[in-house]
């Protein structure tokens, strides 16, 4: 069997298989270990605070194409895609590594614009990029490694969602892939329009404060949304337990979207991916004092329940299940 | 320009100035910083202890050739060289987090094997591999993240060099590169040798017990030697602002080296390069003490000198000056 055939997800959990199986537990990293592979970032607990790690590559022609994007927004999104795993933690980022593959023949120029995007992003979330590597490819691939901190214990997992929890996110959803849409099919739209999807697809801004707020507000269970609301919601499920049933047309879809895309803006908020807003559960009562506390869109578009584990159903106004397939970002599957 | 016309290590000094000029340096994240950019390993400091970070890559058909090497003598080789880099800075390792970009046709069982082999060194210095990411991509790329700790401070440096300390090196050099080219070449030896080479250059043993007796005998200044012994020595004296003096005829040569490459074996040690030792220098009195507490070899080779910064100088037995290019393994350029 190859990659391609078991899957990125069957992949990860060959592999966590694997470590977990060789591991000696009685090593004091293991004993000090609080979450390992599986989640947005490991956590363990140091003498000081607890210690949040992540790592996350873009791979040209893979996640990007060089002449859509450029160099100073990859750099942005390199290090946004890892700072938001470290969000949907709770935690705050404080050092990042940089491990570059990079073709001779590239200008320097771009190199240095893909640097300047990185540190720009790092230096608004008080980012210290502190080392990397550089090391000569075919093609580029962009790798960072994010540490950061947690104020207070436990971290928001992916495991901790509840029956009877609401489900709700930040932000609006399928944004970054409609801009992902407009630059590869050319579309055309108003200036404003174009400029909040180029955005939301190029320069994602990672819910770095909204994660601390959901930490500090009494939210467990929490997940970045990178492969998309239906797939990221289905890890979380699995990951818990739990299932959960979605309100189609309670989703938070940004007028723009709506307008622009008439026939799938659903399908691009369910199925999208890279919106990198939170998606996380909590009771009612917390859901009503986060609502005053966030600036940013929250919404609440369904609520956990005690189904099939891992199971997500979507319903539509008249409480119809939808029969959305399980779709989203996959490395090495089709895209849906 | 293009990234091969400026070189690797200029590059790296222009990343690392983008870096210092955009900072913030009031952040607590630098306020923090004891070793950046430049050094085998960052180093910050926590509530707790100093905390170090290092991330390396191996990269198919720059770094590796999978037709020559095992996917788990892969896995060991990439976990390995970030164990060195930790070993240098007189660390113990505690985390690793694993970035995979690979080809969807890459088959499952060399995953698990590259996995296998990662997992086997890492439970061998107690080190927990706690997260990571898959992305496909037309090329293999392992990017290895390894987190450590620092018992006491300060850190070996490469920029602790000073003028009067002797310069040492621990095992032997160039049975590395002579496994490349065994490997290469399809060179036959007695199976002894084609062992020790085969194993030299696919399945390094990073120092990292002999890191920490270096800091805790009061050694300031090491680095790992990756790119060779010239390359290498020209950084840490570059960093250090100071120059050397290495013997040649001091040089630590394998009885096997020299048997099986008689015309280049002093060429190997001085600049094959992914030795994977530890090159350092201290006062006299403190080498000897060293060579009490370490199992393995412990050669003086030369002595650092208030010369010309960066430069490394290299004598025959007659003293006269050998003419020996400042070769090793660079990025973008040809190898020597």
């Amino acid at each position: 069997m190859n990659v391609s055939e078991l899957g990125e997800f069957g992949l990860i959990e060959l592999l966590a298989d694997i470590v977990d199986k060789t591991k000696n537990p009685k090593d004091a990293s293991w004993q000090r270990l609080l979450i390992g592979i599986g989640d947005d970032a490991a956590a363990w607990q140091t003498d000081g605070n607890i210690q949040l790690a992540t790592t996350d590559s873009l791979v040209q022609d893979t996640h990007f194409d060089p002449d859509v994007i450029t160099w100073e927004e990859l750099g942005w999104k390199a290090m946004a895609v890892n700072l938001s795993d470290i969000a949907a933690m709770g935690g705050s980022p404080k050092y990042a590594l940089i491990s570059l593959a990079l073709p001779g023949k590239l200008e320097i120029d771009n190199v240095s614009s893909l640097y300047q995007g990185m540190a720009q992003i790092a230096n608004r979330f008080g980012v210290a990029i502190v080392g990397g590597n550089i090391a000569s490819a075919d093609k580029t691939v962009i790798n960072v490694t994010v540490l950061g901190s947690l104020e207070s214990a436990p971290a928001l997992t992916r495991s901790a969602a509840t029956p009877g929890d609401q489900i709700a996110v930040t932000g609006y959803l399928g944004l970054s892939a409609a801009g992902l849409r407009m630059l590869n099919q050319h579309l055309k739209f108003d200036a404003e329009t174009t400029q909040l999807l180029r955005q939301a697809h190029l320069t994602p801004m990672p819910r770095i404060d909204e994660g601390q707020i959901l930490l500090h507000r009494g939210v467990k269970a929490a997940i970045d949304i990178s492969d998309g609301l239906i797939a990221d919601l289905t890890h979380m499920c699995h990951e818990s337990k739990v299932s959960a049933l979605i309100k189609q047309n309670e989703l938070p879809i940004h007028p723009a979207l709506k307008k622009n895309f008439k026939s799938d803006y659903l399908q691009l908020a369910l199925s999208g991916g890279e919106d990198y807003e939170l998606l996380f559960t909590a009771g009612s009562q917390i859901i009503t004092r986060l609502r005053k506390a966030m600036a940013c869109p929250l919404t609440v578009i369904g609520e956990i329940t005690q189904g099939k584990p891992g199971q997500v159903i979507v319903t539509d106004a008249d409480s119809r299940i939808v029969p959305w397939q399980k779709a989203g970002w996959e490395h090495f599957k089709s895209r849906a």
